[in-house]
This record gives structure tokens, sequence and C-alpha cells, in this order.
């Protein structure tokens, strides 16, 4: 069993130090993580030089780093450390802050998903609802477990399937099957000056939820304990059932 | 009526300067782009200081720059230069290069057509299948009029609809209904060599079609010279019909 790591917050965040930990217990794992933070990095992809360097290995596992994104990791692991083999699993994150809602179209952690799926890989986004640097992972750390063994088991992963899961912070009260909440960031750029009195903008703002009743969202889950469990698509035609 | 305007090829482009043109018909146009290219820029946005300049003003158009991506585009051009209102319609591209197929996930100009569609605003992305800096957009204009003047009288549009279209090259035969074609990107990366010995990567490779035979998919129309016209949607939820 040969298993994937990445994630956008960089090698060394908590996040994927634990989950190669988690990840050893089923197989051997090759990690192969951005030099630094690429949060909000999409599916982005880098067409110029991107570099990679080896940063440990043992019998259990091998660490790289490279100067490019979550999604150029994904490719280089494919197609330079694996030589175009494709691994058993990909597993992603976890990632230091929430990815449920809209914030999966914008996230470095599911773009990598993404790019697994597309290679016909079992792809699994994990993160949690902290974006501290030292979130406390220990009650989301056996659903990952657990969560990895149940989508191993799976059998004729159809095109383009995938999935995302998110931890609430605090007590875990289980995990919840979940859509992606329709709502949109609002208010989220801002105006500051520099010393010079030139201009420049930053994001920030609010997420709007434009249904904070429905209880099937993964927003739901998370304000109200669970972890959501949403089964995912790099499909982007629109079906009947978006409506 | 009020138009914005973005790509990912950056202001100046000739995919952009057409689309500018032709949008005129329909009311005042507000364009901004990147200062130069964001392909493969996907859904990323900046966390850190994003400028703007206005570089052209007339009664029927303004035009302003940034060193952000389309997605930062999309979010400056709502909140800072509407204030927060949301425009009419939003239109990106013409992209110089197909976005069909899995291209989508990777594409800035899609990336912008997700922004507007999280915000509500009918949102359409045009590409061309000709990567050239000067490819023949005259068959495609009448097509990009028609096709707006159809999304525009559309009533409501639910949350996260938005559309896709892309044209061939050479003779256009007509405009196909399409769904995104199910294929990946192979030998992708490739190894360099610096004067100093140390290696680099590029991406590059070739977009495999698992389904050839299929004649409702993009990549089908693209192919046999028609329009592919997709509609699309931000959730990323698997839906059934997805299998």
């Amino acid at each position: 069993m040969e298993i994937l790591i990445t994630n956008d917050d960089g090698w060394g965040a908590k996040g994927i130090v634990t989950l190669l930990r988690l990840m050893e217990q089923f197989g051997h794992v090759t990690v192969i993580a951005p030099d630094g933070t690429r949060s909000g990095m999409s599916n982005a992809i880098t067409f110029s030089h991107i570099t990679m360097q080896k940063v440990e290995e043992t019998e259990r596992h091998s660490i790289y780093t490279t100067n490019g994104t979550p999604s150029d990791c994904v490719k280089l692991g494919i197609h330079i450390i694996y030589g175009g083999k494709r691994p058993d699993l990909l597993v992603s994150g976890i990632n230091h802050g929430s990815n449920a809602a809209i914030n999966v179209i914008y996230s470095g952690t599911m773009g990598a998903v993404f790019v697994g799926a597309e290679n016909g890989i079992k792809s699994i986004g994990f993160s949690i609802d902290d974006m501290s640097a030292d979130p406390d992972l220990t009650q989301f750390e056996p659903y990952i477990t657990q969560i990895t063994k149940d989508i191993l088991a799976k059998r004729d992963v159809p095109y383009g399937m995938c999935w995302n899961v998110n931890a609430p912070i605090g007590e875990i009260h289980g995990i919840r099957p979940t859509r992606q909440c329709k709502g949109y960031w609002d208010e989220e750029v801002s105006a500051h000056q520099e010393a010079d009195g030139s201009t420049y903008y930053l994001l920030g703002g609010a997420f709007h939820n434009n249904e904070p009743e429905a209880d099937d969202t993964d927003e739901w889950a998370l304000k109200h304990g669970y972890i959501s469990l949403t089964v995912s698509t790099i499909d982007t035609t629109w079906k009947e059932k978006n409506a």
C-alpha cells in the first residue's frame, strides 16, 4: 500500500505531521508538500521552474518539499517520484481551517484532492475548523483513521469522486454525511494606505450562509459539533440535483 | 445594465479587447484584469498587498488592472469598484486556449466565473481552442453576442449556476449543449538541468480523453467544429448523475 500526502500549509505544519503519523498505519507514505504556506491556492499550477528536495527518508516514509503549489505536489508525486504509477491513496491536510461551503473552491488542500481524483486515485481532504498553528487534533484522529479505512475498502470508485472531510472545534459528536452549503464571502476587500499614500487592498470579510436552517450541509454539521463528510466531484457540469 | 469583464491572460490580450467591444452592445462595461498572464491560476486568491490602477475611462467603459489573480479581480470589482453592488453580468475571457474537460479546474478564466456565480451574478466564461496571441475570433463573435443575449434573458438563475463556452479553431458549425468530458493530463512533468547541474521541473504533457466516443462532451464538440456550451456549477457535491 502506497500513500501520497500533501497539504497547503507547508511541510512542518502540525496538520500534515499528524496525518503522516496516522497514515503510517496503512502502508508506506510519501509526503510532498510546499516549502511554506500555499493557502488559497485552489488548483493553481506553476508554468515556470519547479524545484523539489528530499528532506527525509526512513523505512516507513519519504518526505519531499517543493517551491510549487499543492496541485504541483500531486503532479510531481505521480510523474517524478512514482515515475507515472498512481498511489493507492492520496490524503491532503489536515488543513488548519475549514474547507466547508464555498471555501472548497479556494482551497489548496482540496485542489490537491481534485488532482488526485483526476488521476483516478482515491483522494481525501481532511480539515479542521481552527486556523491556529496548534489546533487540538486528538478527537479528530480516530475519525480520520476510520474514514480512511472505509474509503480504502470501497471498490470501483467512479471517475472524479473524492471526499471533503471537515472537523469542528471542540467536542466531536460523530460524523454527518453532508453537501456543500450555499453561501458566499461578503464585505471582503478593505482598502489601506501605504506610508507614501498609495492604496493597497486586503481580502477578508465574513461568510454569509444562504441556508442556515438546512441540517444536511457541511456548515450545519460543523456548527453542531459533527464532522462533515461530503462526497465530492471534479465534474463542474450542472445537474438537476444542484437546484 | 452594468457588465464586469475579466480574464487570466492579462489586460491587452486580444481576447479581452474583443470581449470589451462585444459587451458594449449591452451596457456600461467595467474591465478589471491582471497586469499580465495568470493562466493556470484556478480560483487562487491573494492574501497580501493587492494593488489596482485605473488605466482608461470613457463614457462606455472603465478599465482597471491589478497585480492580483482573476478571482481577486472579481472581488475588487464587486467590493471596491462597485462598493458592494453586484453587476448584471460577468464575462471572463476570451481565453486563449480551451477550458473544456479537466482544464476547467485549473483555469483562471473559469475561476473568475465561479466567483461571479458565488456572488449571484450571471457569469459566463468564453474560451477558444487556440493558444496563440492572435487567434481568429471573427466566427466566434456573433455566437458570443447570441449566447450572452440568451443568458441575460433567463430569470431565476439558481445558486451556483454559470456557463463555460468553448469555441473550436476554424469553421464553426453551431452550438452543442455539452457536459465536462472525463479525462486527465498525463506524462506531464519533465525534468531539466540548470547550468550548475541542479534539477528543475516543467509541467507539460498531453490530455487523455477517457471517453472519446461520447458525443455529448465538450471535447467532442470542439473536435467536430462545434461550440461547446456547458451549464456549470460551483457545487462540488457528488450527485448520482456524476456516475
